[in-house]
Order: C-alpha cells, then sequence, then structure tokens
C-alpha cells in the first residue's frame, strides 16, 4: 500500500510538469528510450530468462510461454514501436473548437493529458513499452501494473526507461511499476482516486470484471468480442467465404475475431456445405444449430453457452437464421457490441444493418479483423473500448486526452 | 429491487426503438410533453402540494422548500424549457469524421445515443423534465431516481409525460421512475450495469462521492466546485472589483461561484480594502490570511479547512500570495479543477495562467459564474462535470452521445 502511495504521489506530481512539456521534449524522450532499449538488451533479456524458466518450472503453457519470452528481435519490435510512436502528430495542445459568444468572450476547447493513467495487464512485456510509450507522447503519467509473472522482465524494462528519462528534461517520476504482486495491491489500486485519472485494464474476461466491479477510478473497458459475421440472402458467396475464412482463423486468440456464423436460411443450403468444409480444412470446430447439422452433418450441436462465448479459438458456432432482423435479433442478445458485420449486395440491408446494429464497429463486406488502431490508421493503439463514455472502438493517442476550456474576456461579469 | 429491474428492462428495450427515431418524432413529443404539462397543471399542483406540506411538516428549511414548490409559473418554465430542447440541433446521426484507408474501407465516425442515462438527484423536479427532454432529444432512455421529498411531484410529472408519449411513435418504456424511496434501491441503481449505460449524479457532495465509491456503471461526475479569482499584480483594479463581487455574490449557491480570493502581495495593500469593503457591505463574511488581516482588520481569521472548502454561502476566503505561481501552487492544492480566472492585464501571465491551470474551465478577465451549458451558448445543460473522461466541463447534448464507427468495405480482409 505505501508503495502505490508513494509512487501514486510522485507520478501525479511528475503529470503536472509532463504536462508542460513540449512535443520536441516528448519526441527526443522516446528516442532516447528506444536507444536504451537496444542498448541494454542484454540486461532484459537475462531478466527474462528468470521469468521464462520460472513459468516452464510452473508449467505455464507452451503458447504463453512463447508470449513471454523477450529476444533481440523483440526489443528491436519494442524499439521501432516507441520510435513510430514518435512520428506520430502530438494531439496535444489542438484547439478543437472556438467559438465567441455574443457578449465577447472567446471560449477555446483545448486538447490537454490526462493526468496519470494506471494500466492493469497481463500481456505480454511489450505492452510496458508500448503503453509508457503512448502515455509519454500524450503528457501523461503511467502507473502499471504487470502480471507477477512477467514482473523481472517487466523490472529490467522500465529501470531502463527510468534511466532514459533521466537523461531527458521530462520529469522524474512519470513512469512507475507496481512491483508489490500481492493481489490486494491491485485493489487498491483500483481505488486510488487521489494519485490516478483513469485505469485501462487490458487482459482477459475475469480481469476486466474485477476492475468493473472494484474500481472506483474512472475506467476504460476493453476487450471482450464476441463478434458475429452474417451472411445476408444477397451475399457474394466468394466473398462472403474469403471474409469469414479471414476473420475466424487468421488470428483466432483476438478479440475482433469472429465467434459466430450467421447466415439466412433462403441461402444456407447453398452456402453453407463450402464453406464449412473450408473451416474444417482449417482446424476449426462448426457447432452448428439443427438447420446447420441437417445441411453439415460433421457439425456438433451447438448450445445457448456457445452463442454467448467468446472461444478465443478454432472454434465456432454456426446458425441459420430467418433473415436480417432475426440476425440482429440474434446479435443484440447475445453479442458485445465490439465487432460485428454484414456480408451483402443489398444497399438497403447494408444501410439497416450498419443503423440498427449497436456495437463499436459495424462493417459491410469486410472482416471484423480490420477492429484495430493501426488498421484503422492512428497509427497506435493502447486497447479496444468496449464502453460507451470517452472512447468506443479503437483507441490511439486522442483517445488519451481530456480537453479543457480557456475563455478569454476583457473584464465580463454575469447577469 | 424488482421494480429496477422491471423498468431497466423495459427502458433498454425502449432505448433500441429511440435510437432509430427520427429527429421530427422526437421533437413532436418534446412538443407534446410541453402541452401536456400545461394541460396538467393543476394535477402536478396539487401532488406538489402534497410534498411541500410534508416538508414543512418535517421542519424543512424555508429555502429549500422555496425550491421544492410547483406553481404556474415554474410549470410554463419548464414546458418553455422543452421547447427551447427542441429547438436545437439533433446530434444524433452526424458523421464527426470520415476518411478512406489504403485498402479502399471507407470508416465513418457517426455520433450516437448512449442508450439508457440513469440520474440519481437529490434537486428541484424542475430537473425531472429538463433530464427526460434532453434524454429524449438525444434518443436516450432515460431512469430517474429523486429524492423521496419531491416523490410525489415527480410521479406526477412522470405520468404527464409517460402519457404524453404514449400520444407519439416513441417507444413506450423510454422514461422510468423509481419510486422506491429505499436507500438500498440507489445503491442496487448503481450496480445496474446491465441495464443502465451511464450514470449521472447531480447534487450535493455527498451524493456525488457515494456514486464515485459505489457505481459500478461508468458515471459522469458533477458539480463540486472550490473556484478562485487570482488578482494578479497586473490587474485593473475596477474590473477585478467587478468580476470579484460577481463571481462570489451573484449567486452564492452555485458550484460555479468564487470561494477564495487570492491577491499578488505587491498590490494587495492597494486593492484589499475597497473591494473587501464593497463584499461586506453586500453580506459577505470575510475569512483572511494574516496578511489580509493586516490590512482589513474586519476579517476574520482563515483556516486551512477554509481553504479546501465550497462554502456555497456568502463567504469569502481571502489570501495573499507571492506571485503568480505561488497562487497556482494554492489552486493546484486546493482547487477541485473546475472554474478558475486570473484577473491581468499582463498577456503572458493571462498565457501562463491558462495554459499550467489544470481546470474544466480556466478564465482570464472574466468571472468564474460563466461556465454553464448555457452561458457557453450549448442550449441546454445536463450538468458541470469535473472528471476527465468522456466530457469536462458544461455538458450539453453532444455529452449525452456516444459514437459507433461504420465500415463499409467491398470484401476486404485483412493480411
Amino acid at each position: 500500500m505505501q508503495e502505490l502511495i508513494t509512487k501514486g504521489e510522485s507520478a501525479k506530481q511528475a503529470s503536472r510538469k509532463l504536462a508542460l512539456a513540449t512535443t520536441e521534449e516528448k519526441n527526443y524522450a522516446l528516442e532516447v528510450m528506444a536507444e536504451e532499449l537496444i542498448i541494454n538488451a542484454g540486461e532484459i533479456i537475462s531478466a527474462n530468462l528468470f521469468d521464462v524458466e520460472n513459468a516452464i518450472k510452473n508449467g505455464m503453457m507452451q503458447s504463453l510461454v512463447d508470449r513471454l519470452m523477450i529476444n533481440k528481435d523483440r526489443i528491436d519490435a519494442m524499439a521501432q514501436g516507441l520510435l513510430q510512436i514518435k512520428s506520430l502528430p502530438d494531439p496535444i495542445g489542438d484547439i478543437i473548437e472556438s467559438w465567441k459568444r455574443p457578449n465577447e468572450l472567446v471560449i477555446d476547447q483545448q486538447r490537454v493529458p490526462i493526468g496519470v493513467i494506471g494500466i492493469i495487464y497481463e500481456s505480454r512485456p511489450n505492452v510496458t513499452v508500448d503503453a509508457v510509450g503512448l502515455c509519454i507522447k500524450t503528457g501523461n503519467s503511467v502507473i502499471l501494473k504487470g502480471g507477477s509473472e512477467a514482473l523481472s522482465s517487466n523490472k529490467a524494462i522500465i529501470k531502463v526507461l527510468v534511466e532514459a528519462i533521466e537523461k531527458t528534461n521530462l520529469p522524474e517520476g512519470c513512469i512507475q511499476l507496481i512491483e508489490d504482486t500481492n493481489r490486494e495491491i491491485t485493489m487498491e489500486m483500483m481505488k486510488l482516486n487521489k494519485y490516478i485519472d483513469v485505469l485501462i485494464p487490458r487482459g482477459g474476461a475475469g480481469l476486466i470484471k474485477a476492475v468493473v466491479q472494484n474500481a472506483t477510478i474512472p475506467i476504460i473497458e476493453t476487450g471482450v468480442g464476441n463478434c458475429h459475421v452474417f451472411v445476408d440472402r444477397y451475399a457474394d458467396f466468394d466473398m462472403a467465404e474469403r471474409i469469414i475464412i479471414n476473420a475466424k482463423t487468421s488470428r483466432p486468440g483476438v478479440c475482433n475475431a469472429m465467434e459466430t456464423l450467421l447466415v439466412d436460411k433462403q441461402i444456407a443450403e447453398n452456402f453453407l456445405p463450402k464453406v464449412l468444409k473450408s473451416l474444417v480444412e482449417k482446424g476449426v470446430e462448426i457447432r452448428g444449430c439443427e438447420k446447420t447439422r441437417a445441411i453439415f452433418s460433421q457439425a456438433k450441436p451447438v448450445t445457448e453457452q456457445d452463442y454467448y462465448a467468446e472461444f478465443l479459438d478454432l472454434i465456432i458456432a454456426v446458425k441459420v437464421v430467418e433473415d436480417i432482423n432475426d440476425a440482429m435479433e440474434h446479435i443484440n442478445r447475445y453479442g458485445t457490441k465490439h465487432s460485428e458485420a454484414i456480408i451483402t449486395a443489398d444497399i438497403s440491408h447494408a444501410g439497416k444493418f450498419q443503423n440498427e446494429v449497436d456495437a463499436a464497429a459495424v462493417y459491410v463486406n469486410a472482416s471484423t479483423r480490420f477492429t484495430d488502431g493501426f488498421e484503422f490508421g492512428f497509427g497506435a493503439e493502447i486497447g479496444i473500448s468496449t464502453q460507451k463514455l470517452h472512447a468506443r472502438g479503437p483507441m490511439g493517442l486522442k483517445e488519451l486526452t481530456s480537453t479543457k476550456y480557456i475563455i478569454s474576456g476583457n473584464g465580463q461579469i454575469r447577469e
């Protein structure tokens, strides 16, 4: 707890100076951090080795060990990421709107840093570098709380980044890593309103839920995606198949991957056999409704639970629906309002779907996999917001900012 | 609890239809609601009489009884408020940004309703009408939880508004009033994530704090304003006095009123006597630092607690500071980041103050009292946000909206 308060206070104080840093100063810091990562790669890799050996000893799944592992290439990629952030325009200081009132008061709405951003994550150590880079670019102090399985790696990375900051004009204290691995600390951090302005959880559904339930700090909820592709009766079959294969199999473990396929009953018999066969060939397990199973006997029976599931795996639920309305009804009931797609050549169905489906990203004739800060052209991504306040969908630099009103008068008083 | 779930479910269902309502349909509903308020004024006034008599019986302060009371004029004002909201542009459906990616995907960011907005308030019954009008205009269902002392009035008002909605195309269920006055219900409402998308508390510091501490729904924190006016060494004395009198005395009970006056020591002796005398003549109690008391002996001694206080009354704390940096240091330590003003003729001091002070509204040479949706020209106000997420400062219609990304492709898949 004392660690939290000390580091919180330090981050808060630093945030006041950091908010006033120039773009040049921030960009220089990003450059130095990138250089220092490369220079100190050996140190980071050996610290990571400790985590990796521990993970293997503790029986961590090979795929997770792979994600945890840091090598020279991955450090190069982290450094490149910082230089990429450096190259992006600085949103701080932008005047978003400006107007003059009848009483001659001039009101400017200016983009400013949020202050102190807390990030609780359980992802790979590269998130550490990424989050620091995005926060520094937007003039925010950052307090990181990573998973205990990556603590040694994260400590080594943060040590390098903090030492890099010391070589610049940016204030000491703007980068903080909570090292106490006690679970209670995470709970306390969620209630640290005095020092943290916004909390962003990055990780699985369990982590997100814990933060939603317990945080008193404003949060940005990220992540859970039970995404659907609906193949309308007016779909181009080849296009639909291409998109389905991409949405389901290109990276099944991510939040913008498709989990359930919905098909209009008018085309189900003609459309499903070929696409489901292709999916099976890609190693996908099919769980179908009764109509699907009548058409494609290899499909296992689907359960209601499957419709709610974010499989994050090579499993797909398939349902034959009455029409577009039935499809939207299903999406509304089971979806998580992340990314939803319709495949159709009919302009009125396309418009209806985009208008009526309530989700962060609604696609016509494209893969749900595009819901991503880089694919949207933001040049960065801090996560994908699934809430409706502040940010919705992929978040880039702008989503790490707040605004303030600057009002200039010549003696105006209110009547 | 059952009431919450039933009404929450009903509001959520209605919100899906309401989100698709046209501007004409929503404006027509606002018009009918305004008419019905006038037609049913007698019913509302007699329901209000019940609350007023109870309040008097329970020994409520006269000023609060006045706020509670509804008469014909106040109903006219409520109806006028709805027509004013009707006249505002509908933000829903606006395309905020639109761009094409190198792969030809077209991305539109569109303004959409939030869904269901919960409002917990303890203010006058006119807030009931106001909140309903703003939510309907922005296509949001609304769930209201008012104070028990106004329950009879709120029930009568909501009955009229719900019956008005029934005469239109808007979906039944989009306006809900929680009638259970059990305190537990308010706590449960703060955790109703399944049905409420955003919660806005409107009321005193105690209510706001309870919501921040207990809500699991995303909230917009409103209200607490410990606002400062700093008179710089380069201030025009007459302008400063005019602004101080306005900021302190024009309506001391509101959040944008000034609570502490800071004066540069170089001008304190010349400036303070006249302005403090004027304040005293207006009935203001002066609580000054030692330097202030040496200049103006009528001042009582100020305490550290006074510097933190939102008096909401004819009381002012006065402190002589070293310079602009000392003033900003004080504002940073004791302020609530609501509205802060500098009075100065020096352009570099003006710029420094606007740049370095972290608050929702930062004024140069104008009264803090302008922090208000109407004064900003928004034509409406749902409250003043003092948080940094989503909205900061006065909130109009736009702040009751979210966005979604609409992506149009021709078969794009992600590499």
